[in-house]
This record gives structure tokens, sequence and C-alpha cells, in this order.
């Protein structure tokens, strides 16, 4: 059974994804990875081993103890997870992954089209869900959290049938509304399939960084938690 | 008419354009801006005034008298060649500007599309060509110069075609082949229908400050030799 003091190991996303069109084209978004950066931060600060998968053009995180794997594609991001997952106990997924991509057998990673003039249409499908992928690997011992930007009104249900699609421990539900705030305003919910029957909200609208230490301060002893609860149970025999 | 003294006004673009999907996503492509913001950090070093109007992300010049405007779209990079033009003695059009973008009507920038599983389809269309446009409205003491990338065996007569094409002064023609050399082996072409049967290669292939060097070095004479013929002519009531 891990002890209080074991160190706790943090798998965390940011940033975009870019998925390619051509080998110079791309379709990205506007995720700057500031608040998956500042997280990773705030959780090497709290005397987490934290391993932070960054994505294109993002901001990097200030402090050098974090160790940092860029990623470019939704496929690249995928091929990481799988390669780290097992080794984390808590799995922060802040990326913004594309939910679409150029269709793959369209895709020239070799040249560049030419410019013909008139219309053009590129075909897109859908990426996979990494964080439902996740969960559906991840071992019991280990914690999923993932992020949903939902409109107040039906913040609370959006995030309920979230947790329960993918499959994971935890949410953290911003109201739509605040996107462009600078301050946060969140609630942490647990999966009560996972018997996770908790509700946590930010006292008020809290400034990112603060966002960044509330948050961790929450993980660190519901990580622990979770440990050693499976710890007890693979000890005393139960399953 | 100027005497040689006279302060030249550099106008430069630099950089990629990002055509917003909606108000999330967007189609980029992978320009750094780095050649751009090289050339005018020389030219301003060499006592030119410098206009750079820059892309998203793109890296930025060192010189603080670099004067920087910054655009996200071919739209946005469009108003402001429409602002800045007239005002500049030199235009080197160094941005990678995209030739498709969404279609206007399609695009949502209110919102962001929910994921619904399943294909979609992003219908583009053609940018309006910048170079070309600005052509068409420059004055005749206005020395407009592009680029091309092209492969090497038919660089030369993609260069001349493209001359006549957008209707522009010189164009820099890069060989494909040396894309991701780290050094420039460049071709400086005039355009003969503007008087300007001038070839001018670079001294073998040199790195990148050096290239910004020596082009800045080429267009100084260039750009005074255009002005002082124009107002020697209206001088002589020659038209």
């Amino acid at each position: 059974m891990p002890s209080d003091d074991a160190t706790l190991r943090l798998l965390i996303t940011a940033g975009p994804t870019y998925e390619p069109i051509d080998a110079v084209r791309f379709i990205g978004n506007r995720s700057s990875g500031r608040l998956g950066s500042s997280l990773a931060d705030r959780a090497v600060q709290a005397g987490w081993d934290v391993t932070l998968l960054l994505g294109p053009n993002a901001v990097a995180p200030e402090d050098e103890r974090v160790q940092i794997v860029r990623f470019q594609s939704c496929q690249d991001l995928e091929d990481l997870l799988e390669q780290h997952l097992s080794r984390c106990d808590t799995l922060v997924m802040a990326a913004a992954v594309a939910d679409y991509r150029p269709v793959a057998d369209e895709v020239n990673l070799e040249g560049k089209r030419k410019r013909v003039g008139g219309a053009l249409s590129v075909q897109l499908e859908s990426t996979p869900d990494l964080l439902a992928g996740c969960a559906k690997r991840a071992r019991q011992d280990q914690f999923l959290v993932g992020f949903a930007l939902e409109p107040r009104e039906r913040m609370m249900s959006s995030a309920l049938s979230k947790l329960e699609r993918k499959g994971i421990d935890m949410i953290v539900a911003n109201p739509l509304e605040t996107m462009d705030a600078g301050t946060i305003e969140a609630t942490l919910i647990g999966n009560p399939a996972k018997g996770l029957e908790i509700q946590i909200e930010t006292p008020g609208p809290i400034s990112k960084p603060d966002f960044a230490n509330w948050l961790i301060e929450q993980l660190t002893p519901l990580t622990r938690q979770r440990m050693s609860e499976l710890a007890g149970n693979a000890t005393n025999g139960a399953q």
C-alpha cells in the first residue's frame, strides 16, 4: 500500500492538435495550452512527478522539472498516451484535441497542392475519443480527469453524460459563458458509476493560477484515496 | 527627384495566414515568418523605414524600429495591404498566404461545431491573389517583389510566368529542393515587361541571415533607380 508521502505521478495533456492536410497546411485550433501548462507547474511544485504532453505552439510550463513531450496531431497524441498512460497515477486531459481531421487517404504529406483556382473540398472524419480510449485501458488504481465547457443551464447534465460516455473518474465543468472571462468558475464532478458522488465548486470565480492551485489541491487527496482503497482491497483479497 | 539619401520605405509581409472554420478552428500553414522578419531587421539596419505585416504565431523581428502590424486571415492581410500600400516604395511579399479558405457562408465565427460523429466536409474557395491585386493598384514608382518556390528544372520558366501573371517587378526564385536545407540559393529575376532584364544569383548557397543582407543590398539600388527614373521622366515632361 503506497504511503502518504509516495510521489504521485501526473500525466497531463495541453494545447491544440494540428491535423495535416498536406506537407504545409493543417487544421488547427486556438488552444494556447496555458491552463494545462500552469497545472503542470503547480503539480510539480506540490511534489508530483509530472509529464506534460504538449501541442504545437502551446505555451510551455516555467518549471524545468516538468518533463515535456511534444505532439502535433491527434494521432501523435494517441501514440504518446499509449506509451505513457501505464506510468501515471492521474491523467488530466486538458488538450484541445481536434474532433475532425482530413481523411487519411486524401492527405499528401510529401507535397503541396497547387493553386488550381475554383472550389475544393476537404473531407473530414471524426477523430477517436482519446480519453474514452484511455479509460478502457486504464488500471483501476488510475485516476482519469477530463474537462467540459458547456452552457451554464445544461452544464451539470452534460458533464454527467460525458462522465458516463467516457468512463472516466471526474470532470472539470466550466460554464461556456466564462470562456473569455479571465477568471474560472468551475465544478469538479465525480462519476457516480465509479463511486464518486462528489461535486466540489471553486470558491467563486478565481484567477487561472489560483484555479490551477485549487485543482491540484483537490486531485492530490483524491488520487491518494483511490490508490489506498485499491491497495487495501488487494491486501484484503477483495476484488 | 528623391536624393540618394532619402529614406526608403519598405512594406513587407511575413508568416502564415489562419483561415477560420469557426470560432476555434482554422486552416493554417507551417510558415514561421523567420525569413520575412529577418529581412525586416536587415532593412531597418540598412536605413529603410520598415513596416512588417506579420501573421499569427510568426517569429517577430528583433529590431524595435520595425513597425509591426499583425494579421490573422487572408482577408485581414488584404485590408492591411490596401491601407499601407500607398505609403511604401517597395513591397516584399514574403507571407505564405493560404490559397484556399473555407467558403464564407459556412464559417460560424460565433460558435463551435459540436462533435456529431461520422464524416464532414469543409468547402473551400480560392483566395484572391493579393500580390496581383497590389500590382494593379500600385503607382509606377513603386517596386513590387514576390517569392517563388519551384522545382529546379522549371524554376526559371515558372518564375517568368509568375512575374507576368502577377504584373510585379521582380521575383526571388528558390529551388524547391533547397527548402529544408538551412541555406538559400536564390535568383532575383526582373520582369522583362517592366524593362527589368536582370537576373542576379546569390553567391552560391548562403545562410538565411546572409541571404537577408544580400537581398536588401540588391533592392536598395533597384528601388532608388526606379524612383529616380520616374522622377526624371516627370521632370522632363515625358510620359
